[in-house]
């Protein structure tokens, strides 16, 4: 993996990925206590980051292995960036999905033209299903994280932070990226430590669902005890990559940890101050940002708002819990 | 008017006011039946176009007339722009608003820097307050929509428009505008005329305050018999202004009227399908875009969506109702 991966991931995402804005708020900077910007991906096609990776992969298919089809696991958003990458291209797309995934993804994902195979995250093991089938059928397995072109498509995110902070005059930041896998984050940290290498990126995770923060700290990749349950589903993985794991480890600050209750506030906040809908998981660095400031550093902090794929009730949730 | 004050406030508002993208979602080309572009100005300063606007007036000021402050009367999203873009330029700011308005609406507007008068609706005249106040300390009157200035800085939207339709590859579309006083409309109607003329802006009401709409048939300025009682509080107007409406005689298409109802549904769309905040006002032309196809030619559709400084209670109920 190195930056000339991301910039050729950039070229083909040209015209397809949207280059979403820098967002400010003076209500956002007074509640951090600095400067806080938002790169809002939950505005990206599909409504999350996660298209970024899903056009890298699939583009770089040759068009016999696209015809043949591709596969996914995945909680919902890299099902979506995946199923309209595919479709895109004209190349058919099977997703995996757990059977608790949000209602809305999962119908978004079969809209988008894929066939959806539901599958029991307690008790199935989502590798070996996705593994079958692909080996069955021919696909073209694009695992949401350990895949080079996929943390590539996912830096292309952190080329544009680059160049947005130096249109904005940013010179030195903490970048907090939501983490799950690590594909956003590694890929992001990545593309900064080639191009704004004063931009230091810390990525964030829910309460028990800490294993990058730990594993930074012990400087090997730990699990996750805890396997669901959580409304953050979009940054829940047992275990973060293989691939992205030792990019975090040279480029990564040391990792945040925020309650899901935070996160709710977060999304009530992006309600008010941005007019986002942000998802629990994709909250997660905006709520490390504003309630976690005495863990900061600096005067500027970025924050990726990774998703906004959220059903009307959590949302409704968080709005109400938090006036 | 010309286009030359628009381009002129495009150059004042350079670095300040928000260039906000151009997004889609092929859900929302379904629902219309077309395709569909959105210019989301709830993603502007102060979560409205009005920004634009009150920019363009406000850095148009001597630094005497600055120093000596501005005034301004609204209890909504004209009031936040204002006190934003004074704020920023070190002017004063006063806002008369009614001591009935929302708590949330005056603590914004304090927080921003301005200096909040209150006024009893029921015992004070607030043009007399007003007409006082600017007189005692020499304050200049900045007036929601007719206004050269405001009418160029709005315009802004169009000159964005006019070049992100180039980009995106659209020849001739109809461009939907939400409609109150006509700053918006007419300033973008203006710029399209010179820079896309084939772009043809069409303005939409909500019911029972569609004057514009019938102003635009009989050919002079109708007045709103009712006066208040609309969830689309930010376009509810007594009568369009007396500069913006030969601009929108001369360049707009017929107006658009839409329910209550569906501006409900349509910031519930935006919710799932662009994850964006839209208040009621803000989402009028947005609902002319999905639920009134028919009375639209063409197969593409460019709809601004004005704001999103909607109370969390009125976005649950937009959700709750449309699921």
């Amino acid at each position: 993996m190195n930056i000339d991966m991301i910039e050729a991931a950039r070229q083909r995402l040209k015209g397809q990925a949207r280059r979403t804005p820098l967002l400010t708020s003076p209500f956002l900077d007074e509640i951090a206590g600095r400067r806080v910007f938002i790169k809002p991906e939950c505005l990206q096609h599909t409504g999350s980051f996660k298209f970024r990776g899903a056009w890298s992969a699939i583009s770089m298919l040759s068009p016999e292995d696209g015809a043949k089809g591709v596969i996914a696991y995945s909680s919902g958003n890299h099902a979506q960036g995946i199923a309209l990458a595919a479709q895109k291209h004209q190349f058919p797309a099977v997703i995996i999905m757990p059977s608790d995934a949000p209602e809305q993804k999962i119908k978004n994902t079969r809209k988008l033209g894929a066939e959806v195979v539901l599958y029991d995250r307690a008790t199935e093991d989502r590798d070996e299903i996705g593994s079958r089938l692909a080996a069955e059928r021919g696909l073209t397995l694009i695992k949401p994280f350990d895949n080079e072109y996929v943390i590539a498509g996912q830096g292309t995110c952190g080329l544009e932070i680059a160049e947005q902070a130096a249109e904005a005059g940013i010179e030195d930041a903490t970048v907090l990226v939501p983490c799950g896998g690590g594909g956003l984050t590694s890929g992001v940290a990545l593309a900064l430590a080639a191009k704004a290498p004063k931009l230091t990126v810390r990525p964030v995770e829910p309460a028990e669902f800490d294993d990058v923060a730990r594993s930074l700290i012990c400087g090997k990749r730990e699990e996750n005890t805890r396997r669901d349950g959580s409304i953050c589903d979009a940054v829940i993985t047992p275990i973060c990559g293989e691939l992205t794991f030792p990019i975090m480890k040279k480029h990564c600050g040391p990792g945040l940890v925020v309650s899901e209750d935070n996160c709710l506030r977060a999304m009530s906040d992006a309600f008010r101050r941005l007019k986002l809908v942000v998802e629990p998981g994709g909250a997660v660095a905006l709520a490390a940002a504003l309630y976690h400031g005495e863990e900061i550093q600096g005067d500027t902090v970025i924050v990726v708002v990774s998703g906004g794929n959220v059903d009307a009730d959590m949302f409704v949730t968080a709005l109400e819990k938090h006036r």
